[in-house]
C-alpha cells in the first residue's frame, strides 16, 4: 500500500475526527475509496474505536432511485444508525462522477426531502469528508492519476497545527472588522457587512467545527454586498460548466448577472428562492498545498491566494446565538483568483495583497 | 448488465426475502458483489423498501481486526441499525477467500463474542445469504469464471415452488418418521432417532424458515446415532482440506475418527465441546441445480443425490417449544454422495435409493 494513504487515513482520524477508544463510527465508502477504508480501518482498529462500514455506490443509488416510484419515507434502521453514531468518514472517490445523470432532478429532490432527518442526525455527528484519489476524479481534474494523487496528498498532508495557527489570524481581522472590500485588476469592487458574525478557522478538524479534508480557509457570513465580482476560476453547476461569471449587487442582491458560458446554469441557480440572490458566504482560501483548479469544491475553495463567495444558505456557525442568516435551498460558491493585481481590506486596512497576507514575508503595505 | 443478475436480484428481494412495500432493509455487499448490489437495489426500489447498504470488505475486517488490541465491545450504533431492520440481504462473493486467514484465532472469536447482540438482532430479521459468482469463489471452484456463472445460476434461478413442493414430502416423510438408517456400499450404516423432531423444507425462502439462496434441502435434528459412516465429499476445515472422513457412533457420540487427509483438523472439530461429537444436523440435499463440489458450503450440502450430516449444535426450528437440542459452539457439515449402492430407510421403509426418491420415475422398490 502507498504509504501516503496510511498517512490520510492518521490525519483523517485522529486530526480531523479526533476519534476516541468505543466511539461508535460509520465508514462510508465509495466504489473507488477501497484502499482508503483498509488504512480507516486499521486506524480505527488501532483506536479501539467500534466500526460499521456503509458502501456509498452511486451505481447502487442511482438504481434505487429510477426504479423507485417516488414516494419516499424516512429510513427507520439508518435513522437509529446515525442517531447512534459518535462519528461518520466519508471517504468519497466513485468510478464515473456523471454516475447518477440520469436521475431524474425531482426524483432526486424527493428522496432527500425523505432524507432530511437522516442527513440531520448525520451532521450532528463529529462528521468528516475526504477523497481517495481515485481514476475518475483524476479525470475530472484533468490529470493522470498519479499526477492526481501527488495533487491530493499534497492538499492532504499538511502540517495542520500551523496552518491552523496562522488561519487563526485571519479569523482574528474578521471576527474584529465591520466590512470587507475586494478589489480586482479585473474590474472587481465589492463591500459587504461582516459585522457581529463570526469566522470559522476551517482547519481540517471537528476541534475547529471543520468538516472537510482537505480543508485550510477561513468563512465568514457576510451580508448587504453593494457593487461588481468577477469570477474567474471554472466551475460546475448542475454538470453544466460556468465560467467567468460577473454578478452586480445592489441593495444586497443580485441585480444583474452574466457568464461567458453556462449562463443559463447560473441563473436556474439565482432564481431558485429569495435568498439564492443573496451572499451566505466569504472565504478566504488558506491551503496552498492546492496550486490549481481541479472542478472539486472540496479541494477548489480551499486553494491558496483564491477568495469565493457563495450566493444562498449562510452557515450557522457564523451567525450569533440565535440568529437567522440567509436562507435559502442552495448554496454556491464561486471562486476567484486574487494572486495578481488584488486586495482584499478589512475596515480600510489591507490584509491581502496579491495573494501575501500581511503576516508574511513579501507583503507590500 | 447478464440479465440472470437480475433474475438472480429478483428471485433473493421476492421468493426468498418477500420484501413488502415500506420493508427497511439492510443489504451486506460483498467486495465482488457490486453488480448483484445494483440489481438489488433495483428491485428494491420498485418495491418501495427503504434501504441501507452496508459494506463487508474482508480485507476492510482483516486491518481491523488485526490492528485492535482485543477488547471489542458491542456497537450501540451497528445493534441500532439491526434491530430496526425489516430484512438483511447478505450479498457474498468476495476477491480472496483467504483473505482474512492471517487474523489470530482468538481475535477472531473475541469479537464475534463481542458481536453476538448484533449477530442475533440480525438473525432476527428476515435475513438471507446468497452469492455473487465473483473469480475468487470460481477459483475456490475449480472453475473458469463463465463456468462458475452457470454453475451458481443453475444452482438460484429454479422453479423454487415446484422445489418446495417436491420437498414437502421428504418433510412429511421424516416429521412422521421415527427412525433414520442411511446404508452404503462403502460400509455406512448409520441409524438415529427423529422421533419427535420437525424437519425443515429449506425452499430458499423465509416463508420456508429457510434462509440461503440457493437452498433446497430438507434438514432435522437427530440424535443417538449408532453405527458407521463415511464421507465422501471433500471439505475444507478452518482453512484445511479433509477428504474421506469415517466416524464410528456408539451411544449417541463419535467414538472413532479418521480422515484420509485432515485428520487433525477433525479431531479439532471434535474436540471442541460435548456436543461436538454428537449430532446436530441430518440433511437431504434436493437441489439437482447444483451437481458437484465447489468446496462452498452454501452450495455443497444442498446438492442433489447427497446426504450431509452436521456434528455440533441443533438448530431450534427443528425441536418441539421450549426443547433444547444438541448444543456446541461448532456446527460442521460433512457430505456423502447418495447416487450409488445407498439407500436411505425411514421406519425400514426405504425413501431414496441409489439418488432416486421413492415419489419419482426410475425408483427401484
Amino acid at each position: 500500500m502507498d504509504l501516503r494513504i496510511r498517512e490520510h487515513a492518521e490525519v483523517l482520524v485522529d486530526w480531523s475526527a479526533r476519534v476516541e477508544p468505543g466511539d461508535d463510527v460509520v465508514v462510508s465508502v465509495a466504489e473507488g475509496a477501497h484502499e482508503l477504508a483498509v488504512a480507516v480501518a486499521e486506524k480505527l482498529g488501532e483506536r479501539g474505536a467500534n466500526v460499521v462500514t456503509t458502501y456509498a455506490s452511486d451505481e447502487v443509488s442511482r438504481a434505487y432511485l429510477r426504479a423507485h416510484d417516488g414516494d419516499f419515507e424516512t429510513s427507520d434502521h439508518e435513522l437509529a444508525l446515525y442517531e447512534n453514531a459518535d462519528s461518520v468518514l466519508f471517504l468519497g472517490g466513485g468510478r464515473n462522477t456523471f454516475a447518477t445523470a440520469d436521475v431524474p432532478g425531482e426524483t432526486r429532490q424527493a428522496a432527500s426531502r425523505a432524507n432530511q432527518a437522516v442527513r440531520e442526525a448525520r451532521m450532528d455527528t463529529d462528521w468528516v469528508s475526504t477523497v481517495h484519489p481515485t481514476r475518475s476524479l483524476a479525470q475530472q481534474a484533468g490529470m493522470s492519476v498519479e499526477q492526481y494523487r501527488e495533487f491530493v496528498y499534497d492538499a492532504v498532508l499538511r502540517d495542520w497545527e500551523a496552518l491552523a495557527e496562522e488561519m487563526a489570524k485571519m479569523k482574528e481581522v474578521l471576527d474584529e472588522g465591520s466590512e470587507v472590500r475586494l478589489v480586482k485588476g479585473d474590474g472587481t469592487d465589492l463591500s459587504m457587512s461582516i459585522e457581529g458574525r463570526t469566522a470559522v478557522n476551517s482547519a481540517a478538524s471537528v476541534a475547529y467545527d471543520s468538516h472537510n479534508l482537505p480543508s485550510g480557509e477561513v468563512f465568514t457570513a457576510p451580508y448587504d454586498p453593494e457593487g461588481e465580482v468577477f469570477f474567474d476560476v471554472p466551475m460546475t453547476l448542475s454538470g453544466t460548466r460556468v465560467r467567468n461569471v460577473h454578478l452586480t449587487f445592489e441593495g444586497g442582491e443580485v441585480v444583474e448577472y452574466a457568464a461567458e458560458t453556462g449562463e443559463d446554469a447560473l441563473g436556474d441557480i439565482l432564481d431558485t428562492d429569495e435568498g439564492a440572490r443573496r451572499l451566505g458566504e466569504l472565504g478566504i482560501g488558506m491551503n496552498r498545498g492546492i496550486d490549481r483548479f481541479t472542478d472539486n469544491i472540496l479541494f477548489d475553495e480551499k486553494m491558496g491566494d483564491t477568495v469565493h463567495l457563495a450566493v444562498g444558505r449562510a452557515y450557522d456557525s457564523c451567525l450569533p446565538e440565535g440568529e437567522a442568516g440567509n436562507d435559502s435551498a442552495v448554496h454556491t460558491d464561486m471562486i476567484t483568483d486574487v494572486s495578481d493585481e488584488s486586495r482584499l481590506e478589512v475596515d480600510g486596512d489591507v490584509v491581502q495583497r496579491n495573494g501575501r497576507f500581511r503576516w508574511e514575508d513579501g507583503f507590500e503595505e
